[in-house]
């Protein structure tokens, strides 16, 4: 029996947490844990990390997946070309993608931007500052039940000028302490695929268990998943030529 | 008890259906009844025309309407301005409105994008011709069910320059047989409202029958009904001020 | 003999500086001459004010402008709505325009956006905070000569969430120093004619004598002059039918 | 001494003009050529193609280039990678890109694209239809000088859905006579570059030698030629960080 539940999988390099003890304290079991955890039973969820055989993305684990949650930061250059080139595909054929936070420099989120997807941040290993996330477009239903605007006591700052295509919308700004400004919730669609920058939340900083962060990846997920029709691109993709309809002309 | 269901309200002129025999014999009870009982069951509809008190759009109603929709022609002179104010007012609350055909001239949607809407037509009184609306993006909500493009067999052509700001997304686009195109389908959000532009039909064709336009005005129903947060724009919209946060700056 | 020039005209409602001590101080002939000042003579530009008959704009005035800039605070209302449409009619038929501060409430502003344009700002008279003002597309032709962010120590603060359509382009992004951030650098098209909205500058502040302030304005008015073809829209806004080019079919 | 002149390099992938002998008759010398010499004396133009070492993109060609305009069909293949990481880098940092026709399947373009950047075209080799390019935003300046629309009596069809990013601004869309449209004039930015997608030529008709087609490619030049600032990027592409600047707090 299948369950009418959007099928979920939240991949973590799952590094830092197995090498740093602050981070290990703060996500015991990685940060996927914890969003899975704080997401609930809503969804059907699946983890996975770059450590398991072909990093957790197996063909089979894809075609079960409805919307994939990206958090990468130290390992990106790990990621294998020929996973990164499937998950491609798999998002041009209408699977959703939620990219947090450092996965910003990800091979998969690069390749869906065609830039370099560069952006400020302080050199020094960050000490934390405040985060002032304000919602731009509230009436999208990534805003649903979100305050006019929320904070993140302890955070690290991206800055702009962040090298990105054009979004589609732009539905949060961030605030920072230290001066800065950045584009922090972001909508693109590439293929038949969803596409949700979320900018929170740095390994050392307990983000993960915000409940306003939770609730934007809750709404990103039910807003990613394919909601559309692919039989125009099965037509599409395959490159059947249409026959002149006017054949008298 | 209330019910779940969206609450759509049609509003149609409702005049070449009582002045034009050949309206009367295609859209006997109005071009408003003929989508109200292409739709079914699933939402709880209102139809509403010019010839009603306050044009069947009082505050009750417009009070009790999630979606409205709008198709006018040649009575646009006639809709009272304190009317439109008072669509606008609730679009830019979060009320959806989709827009039908010649509405593209009303006064609530010239209102709503700030340019002249204007565009081609053929002068004479139009004969009919093939129109074949190619679906854009097909993993958009509004696009579910169709299929790669659809035919009307005789609809009036409406050509390019269409005179609007540019669209948030272009989801058709019609190809005419006299030589035109036309974007048939666009998307838009101004204040809290989303609005969604649909080309076809012109009321002396049937296309107001025709499964696919019916399918697409039940997508755009769901898509345009308010799904974010209007909390925020409580605050923002009565203009209460923000205290500084770092006052000791 | 015509000049090549490009032909300007400041719009100021010109009354702060009149009525107020620390407002004529600062811009004694009013802030429309010091952006006129600041600009040198690149531009022909011309001054109008509202005290003036038809407030300036005339038709003949506007016939001879190429860009319009506009600064409106406490008198919007009274700009005659007769005037209105006819600057509004001149921007749809190609005329640039630059809307810089608190103009955002301007009626000509609001009529092209559609929407409240409704903002955050401080209730107590501004005491002043400072702006970073962040450069978010600087390939862009009006970002041209700017550093990579740059203050305005004291300026009155804007905050988000800025009710307006989707901009085609967010060139700046304010920080301020109490909170909030401000989408401050913004163009849209209308009609045939090129907008852009700038946020600084209150008129308590000597922000219009800022060089990077000017170097905006300058680089704006280069942009938003019109560079298309109107050929095109002759055609198009006389409705001129077109006739079925394929007559056999 | 320098000249003011834009540079231009026009690259061809020049193969079918070698071995079918109805594209030799028709561009003896190249299409690249016959661009070259539609446009005159205005720029400073290079002739680039596949066949030259490093396909004629060296660095210091590149390093010379102002725009680049891509023709490319039955050879996409056999460019190679390092030399299409070249031109992106290049691109990325400011230089201008033109598209046309066939170089939608480029490996240039999707990587810029991040998508499939497929469409639909007819199996057996175009017989040629005619084709009417409808000018959709007459104000932009890569419309200057064209009428309300254009014809090219014979052409290969291109179809929607074009499976690409939502472009910045769509300028052109196309009717062909076999019931298809094509949105054939699209704006992007990535990085610091500016990119102009265009739909026409195919090999086999004489669409370089248009006078309509070449006024396009004459204003995409203008266009794409960098106007802004890479001050702003230099700071951020180094990642130096900024220090805090309240440090106070």
């Amino acid at each position: 029996m299948m369950s009418d539940k959007i099928r979920v999988t939240i991949w973590n390099e799952f590094v830092h947490e197995k090498n740093k003890d602050e981070v290990r304290k703060l996500y015991p079991n990685g940060m996927h844990k914890a969003i899975a955890d704080g997401l609930g039973s809503k969804y059907e969820i699946k983890l996975a990390s770059l450590d398991m055989p072909e990093h957790g993305l197996t063909e089979t684990v894809l075609n079960e997946t409805d919307v994939l949650i990206w958090w990468g930061h130290t390992a990106h250059g790990k990621v294998e070309d020929a996973i990164v080139d499937r998950v491609h595909a798999k998002i041009l054929d209408g699977m959703g993608l939620i990219v947090l936070h450092s996965g910003h420099f990800s091979k998969i989120f690069k390749k869906l931007m065609g830039t370099k997807c560069d952006l400020h941040w302080r050199v020094s290993e960050p000490a934390g500052e405040k985060e002032r996330i304000w919602v731009i477009e509230p009436y999208h239903p990534i805003c649903k039940g979100l305050p006019e605007y929320f904070e993140l006591p302890n955070e690290e700052m991206y800055g702009e000028r962040f090298d990105i295509p054009e979004p589609d919308k732009t539905l949060f700004i961030s605030w920072f302490e230290g001066g800065e400004v950045f584009r922090s919730g972001l909508t693109y669609s590439r293929g038949m695929g969803k596409i949700f920058y979320f900018r929170p939340g740095h390994e050392t900083f307990p983000s993960f268990y915000n409940k306003n962060v939770l609730q934007v990846i809750d709404n990103a997920i039910e807003w990613a998943c394919f909601s559309g029709t692919r039989d125009t691109m099965k037509v599409s993709h395959t490159k059947v030529a249409l026959e002149k309809i006017n054949t008298g002309l």
